[in-house]
Parts: C-alpha cells; structure tokens; sequence
C-alpha cells in the first residue's frame, strides 16, 4: 500500500474543523479547514427573489467562490484585477450552488434569496470539496435565521438532507481519499463527489488526468467517496449540534 | 417504456453525420450533426508551442466551445458584445480541451500547436458531446497535415486512441441515450460521459438536475453511454476511411 | 485585360448560392456563398420593441456581424476571449444594420423587433457585401413569419425594397467587381457599394488603400458595381420565389 | 433655395478657424473651429515602430478620436467610464488613420511613429471632417519636428500631398456643403469626402439615412465637397505659412 | 532660499486665468490655468435625481476628472482605449466631487443633479487643484441656470462657500505654494489643501513622498496653503462678478 | 463627553490583536484585529522586480487591498463579478502602498519584490488602518525570510522604522480615536493618519463629511491619531517579539 506523505491511510480523510459562526456580520458562517485547505463560508439572507423569480412563491440559492490571491504557494493575480473571472472560478461556483439546490425545496423556502460566498482563505487541494462542506453549515445557519425573522415559516422543511464533498483520485494504481494538493498533482484520475447524508449522489465528477480509466477503477473510487461523505454528514451534525 | 418524442427507443443514438472537411481554410474540419445540433469544428496547426512550453519537446491541444447567438430557440446575446465569456462556455471548452488531450502523446506530437473550435451552428441538446465527437475528426486531420508537411514525424503517433462523447439522463426514472433539448430539460439525472475507442473513461460528470440519484441508477447509465460512445467511434472511423 | 486568378472577366460575380431556410431555430435565415466566402444570416423577430422605442408605433431592425475564428486563413482570436469587438466588427455590423434599414418602413412593420445576426462561416473577400445580401433574405422571411403569426398587419408593406451589395476595387488599374480575398489586398482602391433592387444607393464607401482615386475611376467603380447589386438583385428573387 | 439657419449659402462653409501650435507638450497641435465645432488635434512623434513593423524601414502612423462628455448639447457617459469604446468611435478613429496615411510616404518617413489625438472639445456637426483637418496642420508639424531633431532625413518627403475633410447632404431635396448639428439631423443623405490638396478621392462615405439616392444627386454632392476641402486646403497652407 | 525655475518667489502661485462660460454647451464651465495647467471644467445641470436619491428632497453633485492622452509630456494611452480606469483617476474625481458637495447644500439645490467634468488639456502640475477651482466657477454657473430655469427657488441657497485648492510642498526643505511639474516630482513631502472661501479645511491630504515630515513641518505648509486659496478664491469672486 | 457605544473613552483604541504568521503559504502574515475588524495580511517575497526596475539595485514593495462579499453588514458585489475595481479600493490598495514604501530603503532591500495582500474578512471601520498596521507586521517577516534565504543580505537594514496608521473623527463636536463602523458614519470630519514608530507622519488625509473644519480642530484631531499610532507601534513590537 502507497505510504501518504502526511501518514494517512488511503481512506482517511484530513483532519476536519468546522468553525460555525466565524462572521458576525453573515446571517450564517462557517471557517473550514481540511487540512491546510481553509475555506470561509458565509451565507447571506436577503428577502425576496430576482425579479425573473418574483410571484412564483419559490426562492433562490447560489454561490460564488474564489481564491485569496495568496491562499497558493505560488501568489495569483486577483480575478478584479485582471478584470474578468476565471473558467476555474465560474465552473466551481457553478458545481457548489448546484450542489446546494439539490437538497434545497425552494417551494418550502419562499420567496428568499440565499448567496453562498466561498473565499478559500488557505489552498491545500479538495478547497472545491471543502467549500460545499462548509457552506451546507452556513446555509443551515441563515435558513434558521429567516425562520426567526418570520421569513420562512415555522413548520417549512427547506432543508430536504444535508450535503457534503469529498474528492477521491488513483494515484500509482491506488485509490485515495481525500487528496492534498501534492497527491492532487500526482493523482492519475481525480473525481470529485457530492453526496447527500442519505448517500444518495447529486455530482460525480471524474476526469482522466493521465490514462483513460476502466469501469472497475471507477467502482472503488466510488465506494471510497461515498465512506467520505458519510463521514463528513457526521461531523456537519456534529457542528450543527453543538450551540452556536 | 417511455415513448421518446422522435420515436427513438432508450437506447437509441439520433442520426449522426460528419461532413469531414467542411473548411477550406482549415487544416482539419468537421461539420457534425446529432440530429438538430450542428457543431462545425476546425483544428488549426501551428509549427511551435506558446512560450511557457518551449524547449520541452511537447506538444499542445487547447479547444475553444461558443454558440452563434441564434443557435438556440431563443436569441442570447453575444459574448463579445457583453464583453465576458460565460461559467458555462469556459466548462464546455476546458471539457473538449481535456478530453482531446487524453487521448494525444503530446511528445509524439512534438512542439506543435493545435486549437480546436467548436462553434455550435444549431443547438438541440448535446452540443458540447457533438462538439467533442466532431472535434477529434478535425484533430486528426490537422494532425495528418502536420505530418504532410513534415512538423511530425513519419513514424509518430501522436493519436492513442479515438474519444467521443454523448449523454445519457433519467427521465420519468428510466435511462435514455443522446437526449435532444425537450428531453434534456426533464431529466431528473444529466450525465455527460467521454470516452475512447477502446472503451475507457475520460470524464464521467452526472448531475441530479432533480433528486439525487443511487448508484445502480448511476450503474445503468454508464452502461448505456458506454453503448452510445462505442456507435460514435464507428462513425469517426467511418468519417475518416473515406477519402477526404 | 487583367486576368484573374479564378479566371472571371472583370465584370463577372463570383459564383453566388442562397440557401434560403438553413436554420431551424430562426424566423428567417440564408447561407450565402460569394465564392470561398460563406456567410450564415438569421433574422430573430421579437414581438415588441426597446423600452426607448416603445408607444410609437414603429419597429426596429438591428444587426451583428462576427467572424468564426477559423473562417479565415490564420486563426483569429475570438472576440469574446478578447473582451471587447474591434473596429473593424462594429463597423460592419453597424452598416449591415442602416442598409436593411433603409429597405424597411418601420410605421409597417409595427411595434416589432428584428436582429439579424451575420456570422461569417468561413471568408475569402467581401465578407460585408454577402452578409447584406444574405441578411436581406434572412430579413424577409421573418416578417413573412411575423405576417403569418398576426404580429404584422395582413396588408403591411414593411419591405419597401430589396438591398444588396457589392465590393468592386481597381487592380493594376482596371476597376473589377466583387474581388475575392487576394485580390482585395492588391486593389489600389476598394469600395462597397450597397444599392436597392431599384438600383438607388444606400451606402458608398470608397478608400483609396494606395493612391487616392480621380473623379473617372470613380465613375467607373460605381458603373460595375451597379450592375453588379442588379444581378445579385435577381438571385435574392430567384431564392424567395422558390418554396422555402 | 432652401434658407439655412445660419444664413450660409448652401455652398458655403462655416468660419473656420486653426488654432496652429496649441499645444506646448505635443510635438505638433492645432485647435481648429469648424462654426460651433471644436478638435483639439495633437500629433506625438516618437523615433522607433512598434515591434511588428521593425526592420523595415517604414513608419507608422495612426489616430485616435474622443469626445469629451460635455462637447455635446446632452451629456454621454465617458467611454473609459463604460469600460468599452463604442462603434461610432472605432469608426471614426479609424478613418481619420486612414486619411492621414493616404498622403505619408512611410518609406520617406522612416522608422518613426506619429499618433494623432483628436479630441472633440465641443461638437456641433461635422467633428470627424474638422478632425481630419486639423490632424494634418498637427501631423505637418509632429514632422517637422522630427526632421529637426534628425530622427527624418533633411531631404526627405514624408507628406507627399495635404489632405482636409468635408461633409456634405441632401436637405430638403438641396445639396448643402458643411451641415452644422441641426443640418445634420434633417438630412435625407449624408456624405462624408476626403480629398487631397490635389483634388483626388481618399475617402466617399455617403448613407442613405432617408431614401436611397440616385446618381445624379451623388454627383452633385461630389462637386460641392470637392468645392469645400480644396478651400480648407487653402486654410491649411495658410496656418502653415504663418510662423509657428 | 531656493530660488524657482520660473522666477517665482516660494509663496507665490502661478499666473491664473479664469475663461468662465468656455463652452456654449454647457450649463456652467471654466477653462482655467495654473501656468501651463490648463483644465476644461463643465457643469451639466439636469432636472431630477439618481433613483436611489428620488423622493428625499435633496440634490446630487458628483464629478468625473479625466486627462487627454497628451496632455502630458510622454502620450499616455487613453483609459477608454485600456478599458479600465486607472487608481489615480478615481482617486481625483472622488476628491473633486468631495470638496463641491461640502459647500453644497443639497437641500437647497432640491432634487436637481449637477455632474462636473474635470478634462486636463495640457498637465504642469497642480491639475487636481485646478480643476477643482474651476469646477466651483462652473458649479456656480450652472447652478444660476438652473434658478433661471426655475428648478431651483429663486431664494434657495444651494452655496454655503466657494472651495478652491492648492498644491504646497517640501523642497530642498522649504515649503513652496503650487508646485509646477518638475518641482512636484522634487518634493519630498506634497500637499493638496481644499479649503472655503471662509479659510475653512475641506480636505488635507500630505504624503511623504521621500522622508516622513514633523509636526512643525505639516503646519507651515498648512500655513502656506491657505494663504494660497484665499487669493483662488478672490481670482474666483473676481471671474463670478464679470459679465459673463 | 459623549459617551462611546461600546464604552470606550474618546483616546482608547478597541481591542487590538495581532495573529502573527496566520498563513502557512505567504512569506509573511497577519491576521489583525480592531475590534470587530479583521483583516489577513500576507507579504509575498519573490527574487527579482519588475522589468521596469532591472539592473537599479533596487526593490519593489506594492500593497492590494480587497474586502470579501460579506465581510460588511450587507452583502457587497464582487469587483471581479462587476469586471472592474472600483476607486475606494483603488485609492485604499496605494494608501497601503505608499505607507509601507515610506519606511523601505529599497536599495537595501535589493532587486526583490514584496507584495502584500490585505483582505478584510470582517468590516467594523478603520479597515485600512488595520490593513496598514497588520501589513508592517507581515511585510516584516517576509523580509526576514528573504535575509534567511540570502536574497538579502545580512547586515542590510531595508525597513528604516515602524509604520501603523489610526483613524480619527470629530464626532458632536469632540474628537474620538479609531472609529468603528457606527461612529464613522457619525463623523462630521474624518481623518487617517499614517504614522511612524518615531512619531513622524507618512500620511495624512482629513477629509469634513459635514462642516469644513477649522485649523484648532485639525490639530487636536493630529495630537489624538500620534497618540494612536504610538500605541499600535508598542503592540506591533510586542508581536514581532514574541517567537514566530
């Protein structure tokens, strides 16, 4: 069995933090750290949808992430400075506000808004995966703040399941968890999963980075993913649990 | 079993054709049609690789995907006049760009350029899978030319293997093959699969558009883009066995 | 006399096809040829007009040219990746948009919109000239459309003419017309000439790209390319009298 | 005979005015009048070509046109404000460039660049064809200087004629030379000349903005634009014989 | 003492002039001149107010300040051209903007918007001081139209003061009022002071631009400073009280 | 007195916290509170300027300032999502520069580049007087790790002093330090001063909101903002002290 660079076995997951209400100013928050990789996750509550949404009695959920231009090791350009946003950049906000939706019942929500912002403050590889993570918590966080403020209703079930991301890759022939951004680098295929607490998929993202794959490498990345996420479930009800 | 609009069965590919050649200008094309969705794909040669990549022996495939505003049923503007290119066209050129790569030896390729355009003439669903099909005939005819012209060698074998793509859904809980665009927007499950002509994954990227989806849902849909993308490499070796 | 490369005499056109219908999707559209140069029109019809229009009974007609990065000889970048359309696109697009204007009684058209997108497949000279043609026929169909779907009065006579156009240029001192990419490049002088099925001018546009040009020659110009719009003139009848 | 508001005959140019040497930073300037309308016109002359044009013993010169938010009787937002130049801009820019190197002989002119400014300070009909004007005064002197400066040969000729722009139209069926703003509006057709102090053709821009116009009625505003810039050009050599 | 390269004693300000009512298409404006900084400052006056500001009684006055690309020694690239505009050109207009509203009283100006355009036309130092001196000249002026116009009462008091501002610095270690081009690039410590009509302080702005300054240091140029505004502000009085 | 909201006296700072090398990426961090305040400073080190700045000897030190989406009460756009920066960030990120250059011998520094990055994550007032206080704190460490890795040399002295920064205001009539967000808004006059550890000032901008003020009341404002600085440049060495 491959020897991990920081001791892991090949299902472990990094050590996860869940900060919950890091912000004092969102209406829900959460710092995430896994690993290195830390991710803040705020979610804002607005009242009311866009005007196309509007008298349809359904509400709306997106995201958006980025990069502090130093979270890297290598210091990037920021994205305002050069004036336009990366394919990188709108394809993950694109993948977390998605993956948000799909445990979302924007009837039971009503006409709200709810903006997902995460801002990757470190980068160590999965910052995709953590920022799903995290921003479930967040988003809890403000669905619960507008059913305080009377904006959603006391009996509503906005929330169908909980969410949580995990990446997975084969790296020299082996399947891994969870991979820092050395593993990352070296990964021959890398996917990302986005799974429900039930276990039920929401994305399955798998790319070849060197050799095309076959159906059976396939198949244990999938199992290695979905033990992931059943873990993360876990340590979101954890966070969620405990008093804000 | 779901009756499908156009009388196709579930496992049915829409009629596909590949005018090899279309341009004049370009040292590889093609024209691509998945029934009402028309790509024209051109692959321009350059002799030399951008500066980052100089010196090293290696080759480069980059590809970039845009629709003609009135492609689609309805207007969009254009991305020119707004001035900024949209999440969804960056996703679609970074997935044809990798997934050409996956199959190219870009050492065998030598310090050779190769830019890939996908330009969607008419879109009914299953553009970007069009595009990616249409996109490896032009890549191998401008690879062929750069070989006439003697920037490759006699011998090389830049090309590993043939890639297509096509897409595959859940509508009214059954899979369905090659979704034309009233189909694509009632699937609960979307799944775009890549992958070569020996039958090896390049990228398999499912979306619960609706619920999340299990993983013998997952397991059926496999089986049936695998079927789709092994009729589309028959029509690629078709296209380019006649004579140009 | 000089000869020309494609062995036409000075006064001949290039060989022209409109395929009247090309598109699905749009109300009116036309792929046009002038030789190499394959240009494709769709017309859009919007019920309705530009909130600045609205309450005065008249119509709008509006216009976009754009060139596929491969439709010429060496790759160009696109526009969209660029951030910003270039002058010579505004330019054109803009004189697409007054030529079909001057053709159109707005008060008969009504409160209706309609976009006429040129998109220039692939280029070889007068690229301007064949997307004026082309968008003239785009242009009729889709207030035939509008006229069938009630959205113009059954008696409306929005089209008070027909608008074509021509490049003509003189080369080693003998005016020609409708001059093909390299022999743009050698004119000394080069002028679009858009004209009605009348034979009446909408646009003279005349530079001298070497010396500047006396009086005769440009008499000259204006005799050929006059001849040049009545004969393009017939082949837009030809192709609207055909069943679409 | 149409009375024009002003009380001009209908061959009658505004006052014109040139401001030589406006400009104590630029190495040529000239503020030119024509009426209402005001250009501050500066050429910048700098020893060397850009990149692509090194090494072979040519120059370069080009323009650019603006107008200031308030030259007009309304308010434009700025072009730098809107983050993109707009088509009318690009267009004009463009053929002021053209017009100035439709009488500079790059080869005499050597390896040097001559950028012209041209910017509206106050508009009122007619801004590019003033531009025009008055670049040259501009461009004229930027030579000068290089030729004191030595960077041109002490016998070389880079301006082989002087060059000056008119506007002509058709109001109320009468060809007008020189339309002011409230002219402009009302014409039916609007035609913009550049010709050289010789009397030859650099540019014809005529537009139908009404109905399209007949031969004769374009070879009537040819003569009276041919009348107006060979007076400019009798303005010119004046402001260049004064001393500097 | 260190003698000036213009002969000017250290508290002296360079000639001022004043040509209030430059343009005849604005409501309000002055072309005025600090020595060879020569500002072309317009009021434009409109009726109503931002939507975010309609139904509070209160006026706007905001401020645009922009240089032509040679109005400097070397040719600066135009911010329209860059697409972007630049820190320095913000950070001048906000402190345009800044110094008018503090004399206005926008209850006074009712819901009336008075936007000033601040373009340099030739640049010697002091441009922001310039500019905002005479863009008080043109506030004025528009101001008055307005009242004439009756959108403004005819006992309304929308000018608490007049403003004007001036430049002062350390040289050589001495302080000097007004520093032209080449002194201001000498400075080790500049200072821009807006002060009322009153001798009130609107704005103070020092930066160390070699070494830190003391204390006693900040209050001689302070001290200079206002002397300098007190006589801008007589030069104003006096421009305000000509016929216009 | 007017009593402070949160019960401090008119010369206390809030609570002050330096989280010294927060970031395990950057050369040089620190995570700084004032109060409610908190903003991530990174310095990032690199061998080498600008291209510009070759072959002088010298260094290059430039500052980026940004706030997160949701660091304030409500959410803010994102400048990358708008495509442009706006001119408060603009003005901020060259305050930060500016200040940190003042207390930089970059000849002692050699040719190596610092850039620091301060991202507000939180916004309660003063962030840019926390940004420049915790920016001194990174920018020192990141050259020490540039000394430790012989970029530069050993007994080269490129930070001559300290540097922090406080903001000030006049609040009902008396002055208060370090404003938070609600006192801010209060303020008829505001003012950041930027001071060094030897108490000499490197920036002073004061600015009336409301009334202009007068010379009495800009002077107690500057006595209260040395007091201020004096005690973040103690806090900043007991950070700098105590073991990284």
């Amino acid at each position: 069995m491959t020897e991990r660079r920081d001791g892991r076995a090949a299902d472990d997951l990094r050590p996860v933090t869940i900060e919950r209400g890091w912000s004092t100013q969102a209406e829900g928050s959460a710092l995430i750290s896994f690993g290195g990789t830390r991710v803040l996750c705020t979610a804002s509550f607005t009242n009311g949808v866009p005007r196309w949404l509007q008298g349809k009695g359904r509400g709306w959920v997106t995201a958006e992430y980025a990069m502090l231009p130093r979270s890297t090791n290598d210091r990037m350009d920021r994205e305002s400075v050069k004036g336009r946003i990366g394919g990188r950049t709108h394809e993950i906000s694109r993948l977390i506000g998605r993956s948000l939706r799909a445990v979302v019942d924007t009837k039971a929500l009503g006409e709200n808004t709810l903006v997902i912002d995460c801002d990757v403050l470190q980068a160590d590889g999965g910052t995709r995966t953590a920022a799903i993570t995290g921003a479930y918590v967040a988003l809890h966080d403000a669905i619960e703040w507008g059913r305080d403020k009377r904006f959603i209703g006391q009996k509503a079930v906005p929330l169908l399941d909980s969410v949580a991301a995990v990446s997975v890759g084969i790296i020299d022939g082996e399947p891994m968890l969870d991979l820092a951004y050395t593993e990352d680098v070296r990964a021959e295929t890398d996917m990302n999963v986005v799974a429900t607490g039930r276990g039920l998929f929401v994305e399955v993202q798998g790319t070849a980075e060197g050799a095309p794959f076959d159906r059976s490498e396939l198949d244990r990345l999938l199992d290695l993913a979905l033990a992931g996420t059943e873990r993360l479930a876990a340590l979101q009800r954890a966070a969620l649990e405990a008093t804000a």
